[in-house]
């Protein structure tokens, strides 16, 4: 319990604004709020741990809205709204259907009159999954304002074109655990790499998640990439600014061996080209499947010119004391396991894995936080009424 | 609570025999018992509204079986039973299977052992739908009668070939509130309107349930549609016979014009020709997808001689002060939005959006009063304890 | 109460050592472990009708993972699961992906971090279902070793190409009920026997699952089959050596009528030939239609000269005073109902009918048991504790 109030005190002491707010970009947080995410994650997961229900709600609805494939993502956020007493429905609205518009906004009330929270994912269209995000948040917006729901839903980006919330800030909590708290960060190298990989159109929000959120502890950052596998360039803007601003370091460079170099972390993982990104969504929507085969085969001729981009035993030697610690999304592309030739040795994988199954282990909390502190106005009060009523999460 | 309180006291002079029977068409449903759903639907709201939790069961099942598409529908069934405490587990029979027989009497029970209530839409067959609901419920019956089930779950329609009673019972609280009250219905006109849509083959059951509940309350129910476009036979009886006993009117013409003068409320929405339904039948079930082909080609073509049944400015300026009610179960056809000429014209259904959506927001309430009445001998008895245990619905 | 009361004291005398394990195969587990499940799963039943929530988990996950069809498996698991309090995620891999190896492991741990109990069945190839399920229980072993995971979650076989033990548990707990106790189960005859069906590629689990529980209460289980329709020899040979040491009989014959001659009970149903199901598995996994097509045309060719092993009147008359117990685990092929010929005819189905439903009702409480009994060290003490914790399950 002695943790428990140790973490209480501390969020106690963020000023934050996240109420009736939604989750989609870090960087729309401030640190207090960024840091008073992590501490309710941590005081959630403190709290099953001492078999205390952090059950907010006695009954009340999720809505999960996978416009792409998950599978992880999916039982974090099951198991987060779950641990707060909120049952799952999906939307499935069928995998090519492209709502906008007014069938956006309706939909969006029609699914909300109970409702507490909204987890979206909708990464395929750069320049759109974001943008329905908000086209959904401000549907509910007026649709509070005009009285016609009861309350705001809180609506928590699993994945856009953009950012990569959920995962970032599982993967920066993951660090501070590691290093022993977030002040610990600062000073140090992380390396955010692309890595070659056999398949083609992997989303950008991860490695833009990653810069946009690790710039602001004071690390320093090194994206390294082929050209032309390029980011959104406000997110290489922002990152350069958030660096500058916290004492750390943002170098972006085509070298993945610079990268690794003295890295204390090393994050590399595959994504396409921004260019193909782009090209990819008219070809989508109108359903071009000429077309996207024909992008899919020049992208992947393209990928094999970086197949020696692969996190190797040679490589991890560069890499302060030859100790970094190993990043990963999940799946990677293990080498002569998942593929022939991937994104990642299969001798370093193995010797990490438990640390990237750690990292994914963070993210139901997460999540769970996210939710909290958009729909609790005074989410310390709300903790500590849970740990009085101290209903046990399990009978023993 | 004094609304509370008064909601409760009119509820318990109404004289219900509604546990441990269904809610298939309204109009198997007495005056009081209709009267009855609409109350504890207030009631349910009411709580939610002092967030006292409605949870009835401390676990339990219900069942959606969806045999036709729905979102709205399947949220508002899935929030309904999750704010009494039931977790629902979907039956995918496959869209295409059409079981009868032996197969629905023992897939009834096998998914009964532990369920509490059961939420059918089959919408898409004339003379099937509501037929399955009963074979559903007969084997239910036969299950309790031989103590193979521990108790009888409730089935709600959530759409038939017949009655939509969800739809139409949601749609009258709505003009209750709207209007303040039940009683103010009494001489008021509601336009039933069929309007044009490029889409087909759309089921009978929300007219035929407007025009079986409405002409209960006193009402001028105006049904319009163009020839050919005609309902159930049955049910066009049903609503003269009501609405003669009721002190209403039931008037039934082939002009939007005659329908929506003087009109306090309008309700114009397009489906399919009873004809091309009947005709549809054998079709569907011997999978002849050229024959639907045919089908849907002369329907539409058919459909287009009538494109001026569009609710327009024009039209609405016919209506009482011009200001009549405009409803729809969504979501609608709107020119120039959803489609190139629909059922009503951007500029009303802007004008009346949010009265839809509020419209909508009673159906979540309407079934978990169905399912509550469906399950509770005593439901004020059941109301008042859970008034008195007072668990809150969410922790501040 | 006196019923439960009993029953606990029962359970208290049986010395079990399931926590913390799976439930894969029923002759794992000690003849005190099997009858603790039934008791478990009696007092559950007996609790709900007392109106008692046997609801451990005020939040928790289960997963289900159906790597081929299920109504009323799935519908079993998700009653039990929500009778303890569990919310289900279900895992869809899409029906035609066989993961194995790293794949299996990283998933077993990425669905398991907030999770209480798997549910998994995967019966369609012969040699990898019961391995899969032993590969996801090493991979969270190794997971909790690691502290990856905060508890172990228990795995719940629903259907394996071995043993189906959710099924044979339940047939034997019904039997025990019918007959009036499990001591009343020895010298009873029991017919498992081969019937004809038109459908093919039935696994033989149902078979295996019953002569490798059957035997171990000194039944006479008279084993039949045509020729060529053989289980798998190592079940077989566990089948004899149980029998003997449970004072029973194991029999082994190709004739239909020897079996049912003087039964007790009688369970005819179609399972695939052994060596056919042996020939399938490389060809499903080459995904060669053309060859599992062949196999089962030359199958149903077969089995259509055994057309005559179907449970008719006559087959009847030779059971013991023509009265055995017709049991079944669902759907039945009932010749002129469900098909032209089948496994049994209609009037004997008939008459057993509400007997094969009352044994299907056990299936969750069976589950709900064997989850209880991996996740809590003193069961005993956890029911008592709920008990008199007293929480209604429903309000009345």
């Amino acid at each position: 319990m002695s943790v428990i109030n140790d973490l209480l005190d501390r969020l106690s002491t963020k000023k934050i604004a996240m109420y009736n707010k939604d989750f989609l970009l870090t960087w729309e947080k401030t640190s207090d709020e960024i840091e008073a995410t992590f501490l309710v994650a941590r005081i959630l997961q403190e709290m099953r741990k001492a078999n205390i229900s952090p059950r907010i709600w006695h009954s009340g609805i999720a809505v999960s809205n996978f416009r792409d494939n998950s599978t992880r993502t999916r039982f974090s956020f099951s198991s987060a709204c779950d641990l707060l007493g909120l049952y799952v429905q999906d939307l499935d609205e069928g995998k090519s259907q492209i709502a906008h518009g007014e069938t956006v906004r309706e939909t969006a009330v029609m699914i909300s009159f109970l409702t507490e929270a909204i987890g979206i994912r909708d990464d395929m269209y750069l320049g759109e999954g974001d943008r329905y995000q908000r086209e959904v948040a401000q549907a509910l917006d007026e649709a509070v304002q005009d009285s016609i729901l009861p309350s705001r839903p809180t609506i928590v980006n699993l994945q856009s074109d953009i950012d990569h919330p959920t995962q970032s800030m599982a993967d920066i909590l993951h660090l501070a655990e590691h290093f022993g708290g977030l002040d610990k960060l600062k000073g140090k190298k992380i390396a955010m790499t692309w890595a070659y990989s056999p398949s083609y159109g992997k989303p950008l929000s991860v490695p833009q998640g990653i810069i946009g959120l690790a710039t602001r502890f004071g690390m320093e950052v090194h994206l390294a990439h082929p050209e032309g596998y390029d980011l959104i360039p406000d997110v290489i803007e922002l990152a350069k600014k958030q660096a500058a601003a916290s004492g750390g370091k943002f170098v972006h460079s085509h070298s993945m061996e610079e990268a690794f170099k003295d890295a204390d972390i090393v994050y590399p993982k595959s994504w396409a080209p921004y260019d193909v990104m782009l090209k990819r969504v008219p070809l989508l929507h109108a359903g071009d499947q000429a077309g996207l085969k024909e992008l899919e085969k020049q992208c992947l001729a393209n990928n094999a010119k970086f197949i020696d981009w692969e996190c190797t035993e040679e490589k991890m030697k560069l890499t302060k004391g030859g100790k970094a610690l190993y990043m990963h999304c999940l799946p990677a592309d293990i080498t002569d396991v998942s593929c022939k030739a991937g994104e990642v040795a299969a001798s370093v994988f193995d010797r990490y894995r438990n640390d990237t199954y750690r990292e994914a282990g963070f993210k139901p909390y997460i999540i769970a936080a996210m939710i909290l502190l958009g729909k609790r106005k005074d989410p310390v009060k709300t903790l500590k009424t849970l740990i009085e009523r101290n209903h046990k999460r399990e009978i023993e």
